[in-house]
């Protein structure tokens, strides 16, 4: 029915984080306290969402399809789940298909006993290390990348599970943050590189590992610090906590995008409030883009802090131009592209009094595919806006993530089809202007980038990807052969 | 767990409009726009919805629990309604308890044929009806007071479904939207004093009803006029409208508070910009109760236009010292108290690097209760707040509503119990005050209340009902005759 | 898939009982004895079952599609049905569609208080009263015949719930056994006929009304009598019993098919055990058409007490030729015929080493449409059988039973279409023979049928019906009209 | 309600089999055919049902707790299984848990591509293999003993498949009769020997491996041969089908009880039909223990066979003296033991008029625990019953089974604990009597056990286990040491 097509999805037009994590040991209510922290990290995942405890004896298995709140909000649900340990995981489908099988955290019973995971993250070898075990006999329960790490602890030859682990952790390349439970208590551990976040945080004699510091808040826990880039931290039950650094000291490069948009603004990372980190992009965008205008709207609400930045420097009225449903979450992602489009349509509107006639500035955090942008400059049209700018708290979004992150592959990005004039033009703005590279590091309180030793992964916006991407090459190379002819079995 | 209910539901505590309407008549896809446009008017009913079609020959129905996204986002749900006329319903459940039964819209099988009715609303006096109505052998099927306008009709001994509409209506008091569907067409019909509201817009041939503009834009429809107070317009399947004004020209009653939080600030409402009223509030608020602060803070969402009106008056910075997560709807009501609890807990979380030392407004839009004005009071202390000021965008509700809104009893109602300086100890704040109520008719356009006729429906306010409300008066003689002897049957 | 359709369905090839009652007053756990009796009348009808209870105060009510086990089985399910009366029915949905608002006991609230009924039977002229009722202003919620009796009631202007009752039942033509609860006790009462059965047992101080003696049974209660055609029995809470005769003394014509197929074989009807007259009719088979063969087989498992009697009478060995699944119901009934064949394929197999290269008698209860008879004899050629005689423990079923049973149009019925010696041809039997009717009424202790006055309804077999049939001479009228030219409205 | 408490189920006091496979290989509609065989297959397991397919290329995968017709009768679950090769499976859920992941065929990916595996059976060293693989790293998915080779298979150094599946089976010990698929076509094995039961099957270029013959019936295949004790039969795409014999010759020792309970009575077992062996065991009982009665009366349905073969070998008359409720299936098995008694319970009843007064026999299959027994004798003489005779289709049970028959342990079984004059006394009634162990092996066409080398594995009558039990006896030398002290770890 085409007249109702008007107001497309925005935020389906995102790039998404794959993940959140959540660890606790040493509290009565620990699966309690999973859920809750999971609720708070469900930005992160909306997909699958599972709980793993453990109360001395046994694990203990919950996993569902949807939200932590359809999952886990009863209390029949958590009392399923005893014990003082727990960890638990939401996810976003991409890799591994949508499965309940792929619900993490993984379980296995290994010869040491239980071992449980759950991975924020991609290892970008993967299908490789995958091929080996196979051929050696293993037989794998999930397609997802995180089972690769069980296996090579499963196999590995080395006496104590720290030695196992690290031993299998050294095989892998790529992101994550893993929360790992075993009958001795719960380790944590982040790449070399710190890609993918990890907090630590205590609530009274319990610790807590988890993807942001909103999780530590939610449930009335202390920030303690985050795990640092090629940490391996260990907690037993009696509470004591050793810091390992297999990996030596390579120079970290967290993921400069949480800044952007995965992060909860209420969160901290890397020592920065995320909320001033995306207030301060505003401010740098409205000092290097300057616009004569009315009003400065935010594309709501991943734009906002922003906008308020951009009003602040610029002395232009900060207002609601749109207004945003609230009966559909800030992604309602969905895996498949015709579910997508029938949950998240109907979500935005124009507030036409306000906006008619008038120069408008609109922010949002990022431009992917365009196509939600150019949605949001026609319905600013229809609603009598006389110009509409368009201004981006983020540098130009030209290249795909391969560690753990959600994107379109480089020929669907926007930005890695055009310049900023042909974007400019696609979506039909009056203007259009991003905030540089140099100005996204000013905002979270650096100089700018290091170009010798870029202090972030800042890959989807130069396409400098700090580690090696195996099955991304060993995919490239057959689609190159794909016209020789196929050998015999 | 004690450590985790420090953040509780915010929007728990708030007065709730029970339903929402929407009726379309002449158009192809009459089913898959009511399903839009009721997911427009969400916020006006999460408990139930329904649709009812008719296409020339039969009626169809389909009604379930829950959000209109849950039941009718599917082709299949939509095509189970076929035909070119529909009429939706959504609600919360306060009257007649929650089974699937009282669903609207309702439906009978008349000797006239099938009616179907959809009510926003309440009947104050139903309790007498129904009465009557048994009395004389009629059987309910619901326990709405909806069902005694269907009985009404049924036993009118008018020839016309116009006459006996109107002779259903001339007996029955209190508040009604109204949109009717029988074999010949819609008819919409609003109260005299017009206390709901009900607008009327045109789609290409079609015409539509519904309880807020918003449900027209998301539908595509150009917004006409509104059905006037005490109006009932009757359109056929030939497109004719036709106006009819069987209860005379009292002086109308909207409900004021439409403008504080029940219609969506994209909505017009008599005549004015929701959006815009309640940033006049704001600037009404600032103008009576100016205050010495570092930042404005909305309580969000509903307090944000509010806000940003209070600072672009006192030009005190607008800030987000509240994040508010996607993951639960605008209120998430649900109707018993325990599941209230589960569901809306872990709603909000201060941007504790943002209110930390800082002297703060809060703005919120109203107090109704009052406890989760305290733990949002308490919140901002928690995060380090220096001073809590705590501003409200309505008068004190001091008073039930009886027409088709959920409201605590006096009793629990704060203002019903206290003054405001017990009201400001009673929820922490440095300081409180509420815009005037003359003030808030000023916002909205007027200047001032008209004491000797009020303008608006204000009776949560001020106590001043418009209308006889039988059925609370006979509970009220009852309750009073309980201690004498029960007599023999 | 062809290969695969060999063995359709056996007993989706019989009449259909529509109904089965159950009431009980004065017991601690009235629901739970429901439930349990429901069970033990679950062949009387598949589709949907429902219990009301009432506590001395309130009415409860739970119903559901399927069976008794998948909806009473649980405490919790029985625990919503509190106090010491309770009702219940089961149906197969035949009249009134099959949704949830047809499933009984239907229950009101009348203005004398709620009155439940569950009913068995029809009532033939329900469409001329719901027709009147409708024109008077009544509003029904169910497109039940039961509920004219419900409106009956309430609108009856006389001052007594048993005069209200019987002012109803006078109105009303048909078969009916009905169990009536209000807050003043139960009644019990059976057309003037009889058509349906209905007993009365006793368990301790709880009395009980019954289609059948095995639902006594189940629950450990005595048999005490059968409540009489015509008869209207009051039980209040105090455990007193008054008898009334409203409708003078006609003849009794009760069902003779509860004889043949309807009844438990472990049931009393009419002072018979319903096993005994089963075997009995064998005998007069056997009597009437005997056969040289080496074994009687019954068509499992109705057949099996008249093959019995067959086999004693004649001498001819009993064995199992046809090995019947058990995991579908006797008759796996449901409403559509698509989910009719999809669920009750594949029940039966021939016991080929025993068949093989033998001369076989076949006793069928019945034969309706023939189609399972031709599959059952073409089974036993399959697998073998030198001879195929089938002999059937009834006389030929020509008549549509319009008194609640299920019964396809006349036009179906094989013996509404043939004659015996084009049925046998029919269904490739090498000889078939039917019961005559004086031998049935010899199987159940009389002398023969009285052709003046039939001591028991056989419509079914002689089109000899003992009621007027107004709505379908309605029908009939309107089919003959059908090429008229239709008027104005 | 201890009133209702009665009549106890019958069948809940069996021995039962776990399993039932099928599988097919170059048929159009394999999914299809494998939902029909294995409905056929159903009184072999109710737990749950899976089902393989294979379409070439890739493998699918549907598996549900509950019967075949929950799961499988739809056309979109059959759609999801598409190919010409697949294979089935059900089970009783003994071993391993309830859970889905134990629900088989079950499927793994290994190097050489899919393999998915059906097993009735046990294998009594599972315990001691499945430890050695996790040792070395395996990951176990299930809890299934079946899964054990699947591991097995997996590491198998050998290099064809063939070889890998003989290197795994060398392994096992136990009971099994397989069906597994690969990319390459089926293979179907059956253990050394032939403890379980397994045939072959052909339906036009179709071939099928089935648990029983009437598994073919109800697709219309014909009956080939069984699979032999040890004999593993591969099938490939074009049809061709190999025998291999990788075990050697031993002397076979197929299941007799599946002649006097498993097997249904259509069923050919052993060259043998199945109710033609049940009612020789019943000629046999009559001639080794004769017995004055006015009726020979099933205990039905399990006990017909052998009451129609004892009534025509003593004279006397056979009679339905308990009636059987079609509303639960035969064995109505959940595997906890609150819901077995929730759901069996009103299952039978007296037919009191038959019963009262006389003398009669009752003739059932086995006794395990008693208890139902003993009901079933009380029942009768509820009903009247002068004397109460009971005789049984088989030996004393005293032993219990480790090859994939859920008994209880021997403490529980009745003849575990008493002789047969206790065991008349305990079930009080006036007689008892067994077949003889001989009268069992003539009865199935033999002169009797050859004691030296008895011709079928009857350890549940004789204690004479054909294999080791290595799992048995090391939990056996675990219970003995649990008094010593326990070591550190």
């Amino acid at each position: 029915m085409h007249t109702f097509d008007t107001h497309e999805t925005f935020d389906g037009d995102k790039l998404h984080e794959e993940c959140g994590v959540f660890g606790i040991i040493g509290a009565a209510d620990a699966a309690a306290a999973t859920a809750l922290g999971l609720h708070a990290l469900q930005h992160r995942g909306q997909e699958a969402v599972g709980i793993v405890s453990f109360d001395g004896a046994e694990f203990f298995n919950r996993r569902g399809i949807g939200h932590v709140a359809d999952n886990f909000s009863t209390g029949e649900s958590i009392a399923e789940l005893p014990g003082t340990m727990a960890a638990g995981h939401v996810r976003y489908s991409t890799t591994g298909g949508s499965g309940l099988r792929n619900v993490q955290p993984l379980y296995a019973e290994l010869a040491s006993g239980g071992f449980a995971v759950a991975h924020n993250g991609n290892i970008s070898n993967a299908g490789a290390l995958r091929s080996e075990l196979v051929e050696k006999g293993a037989i794998f329960q999930s397609t997802s990348d995180t089972e690769v790490i069980i296996h090579l602890v499963a196999t590995s030859r080395y006496p104590t599970m720290l030695d196992k682990i690290t031993d299998a952790l050294r095989l892998v390349e790529g992101a994550y943050a893993l929360v790992i439970m075993t009958p001795r208590g719960m380790a944590a551990c982040r790449d070399p590189l710190g890609i993918r976040p990890l907090v630590m945080g205590q609530l009274g004699d319990a610790t807590i590992f988890a993807s942001e510091t909103v999780a530590l808040d939610v449930v009335g826990a202390e920030f303690v610090r985050e795990v640092e880039p090629g940490e391996l931290v260990e907690v037993d039950f009696d509470g004591t906590v050793r810091s390992h650094r297999p990996f030596g000291n390579p120079s970290p490069r967290p993921c400069i995008f949480e800044h952007v948009y995965f992060s909860r603004p209420d969160s901290y990372f890397g020592g920065h409030s995320v909320y001033e980190s995306r207030k301060q992009i505003g401010v740098e965008l409205a000092r290097e883009n300057h616009c004569d205008a009315d009003y400065v709207i935010p594309v709501p609400d991943s734009g906002t802090p922003a906008a308020i930045g951009y009003s602040q420097q610029s002395g232009i009225p900060f207002e609601l131009g749109i207004i945003r449903s609230h009966y559909v979450g800030r992604t309602f992602i969905q895996p498949s592209d015709g579910a997508r489009h029938a949950s998240v349509k109907r979500k935005h509107n124009a507030n036409r009094s306000l906006v008619e006639g008038k120069r408008i500035v609109l922010i949002d955090d990022s431009i992917v595919r365009g196509t939600t942008s150019l949605k949001i400059v026609q319905m600013m049209r229809d609603a009598g806006a006389k110009e509409v700018h368009f201004r981006v708290a983020s540098p130009p979004t030209g290249h795909g993530c391969y560690y753990g992150v959600d994107t379109p592959e480089r020929s669907k990005l926007l930005a890695g089809r055009m310049d900023v004039d042909a974007m400019c033009e696609y979506i039909q703005a009056d203007s259009l202007a991003f905030v540089s590279i140099d100005g996204l590091y000013r905002a979270v309180g650096l100089k700018g980038r290091n170009t010798a030793c870029p202090q972030y992964c800042d890959a989807c916006f130069t396409g400098d990807y700090p580690t090696p991407l195996t099955d991304l090459a060993a995919r490239q190379a057959q689609s190159a052969q794909l016209s020789l002819p196929v050998g015999k079995e």
